[in-house]
């Protein structure tokens, strides 16, 4: 696990009184990503798989549309008190041709749009962004096998059990095997190291698969999905206002609540079969 | 409530089959904060309380010390396609003489610090910014009065409890009076209301309060507690590493994992009061 857990001492406080003993906690240090040596973005994520994120952010981002894109990802020479490389500032080169991505604070938002800073702007911003509309992808999946993928998801978070701590993202097949599963404090970050690993395994865009993560759908989670062409989005907890705007708009199935055998559709729900699930009940009975 | 929350329709899926039904969704908009009309950040937040959002972040990351910092506050004309002002674009303007903020994707990090990208850099430029150190309040709170806190804080959740997709924030007094509490689709959101209530109701630097966070702690959160000269952060899941090295350093008591009459002490624990409440306890028996 190597930089992936650390240990800290906590007084454990209880009915029965205090203990004092050494814990497992997730780790959280700051990650600088540049393009051709300019800074980018800082984020706060769990090290590991940075190579991933970065290649995850970039696409999500519009910046880049393929792994050819990138021309090679090393770490900087950014060293500690100490000396040694804190391996926190990762410098990735573009291939000759691929534009510089645009920086600013409002990067993610409106410059592409003709009104206001509002929720219609950043539906907007994504639509001219994207490369792979899930809209066309005819996946189906039936509902019983994903109200069964958080726990999939769950089952395989070997930092979280140890630590609590970490969000989580993966990728299922509609058959409900799991591709890949990452986990991140941020959970921005669990869904752009899944991503990245799509990308560079040659599953960008990704049709016919399943992005679950462990939270909340917020409007960037769906904007990653969209932008990777991730045709359904499922989630344990609940969904936003823009999130479900955007997931209608682009043609993405959302799913939210998925607990104890029941889930809710915010859009598209015809990729979910329900009638193959029922008839399966009907049978067992 | 006004534009907390949303309708949307929704599948509801469950195993005696699915049903159409609108649902009440937490609204998440774009909100950009400029400063004397420069734009320095955007935020994807619940709209409602803005200004106490923008007050508590400009606080939190250093940019002002005090509500009489900040000559005004008023919503720019930014406009939707059907020409009705979007109210998410806030302009604040500085009292001469307040340095503008810098801007930049390395501001909150590591432009003050002699190393390169790694934790202690974060954990240095909070220490180089903060006016109001934690360290040498000498608050206690009950332990068994610091337990209750969270219920106390979800019983406040108004918005979450129709909705389910809200963080929560909750600004409480040592005998376990709630002073404010504010819910938003991100977590730093729902503190930054708090912290600019607490800047705009002048209780800045918040001695003696503890605040209580309804998910996990990390870096960012720590900070802002760090920043606002508050002495007990709570949270009702895991902290990270660097939160806990942050607290550690800059004097703030950390507790996490407080569920079931339980908590997690990280750093500071002499300010719970374990003995109080086991005397209490005996005499109930």
């Amino acid at each position: 696990m190597g930089r992936l857990i650390a240990r800290r001492p906590v007084v454990r406080v209880g009915p029965a009184g205090s203990r004092s003993r050494p814990d497992s906690i997730a780790v959280e240090e700051p990650l600088e990503l540049r393009v051709d040596g300019k800074p980018l973005a800082v984020t706060m994520r769990t090290p590991g798989h940075d190579v991933e994120l970065a290649h995850g952010f970039l696409h999500t981002e519009g910046v880049i549309g393929s792994v050819d894109d990138i021309h090679d990802a090393r770490y900087c020479d950014s060293r500690d008190d100490e000396g040694r490389n804190t391996y926190n500032v990762l410098d990735l080169g573009l291939t000759p041709g691929v534009p510089a991505p645009v920086t600013g604070v409002e990067r993610n938002f409106y410059t592409t749009s003709s009104c206001g800073v509002c929720g219609k702007a950043s539906l907007d911003a994504v639509r001219t962004k994207t490369r792979h509309s899930p809209a066309t992808d005819d996946v189906t999946i039936r509902y019983d096998v994903l109200a069964t993928l958080p726990d999939a998801l769950r089952a395989r978070q070997q930092v979280f059990d140890r630590t609590g701590g970490l969000h989580a993202a993966g990728l299922f097949t509609p058959t409900g095997e799991l591709l890949v599963v990452r986990e991140d404090v941020g959970r921005h970050n669990a869904v752009d190291k899944v991503v990245g690993w799509a990308l560079l395994n040659g599953r960008i865009p990704a049709r016919g698969l399943i992005l679950i993560v462990s939270g909340r759908t917020s409007f960037e989670l769906a904007q990653k999905a969209v932008m990777a062409g991730i045709p359904i989005l499922g989630a344990v907890s609940a969904p936003s206002s823009l999130a479900i705007d955007l997931a209608a708009e682009s043609g993405l199935t959302l799913a939210g609540f998925i607990r104890n055998g029941n889930l809710n559709l915010y859009s598209r729900p015809e990729r979910v079969n329900v009638e193959a699930a029922e008839v399966r009940t009907t049978y067992r009975a």
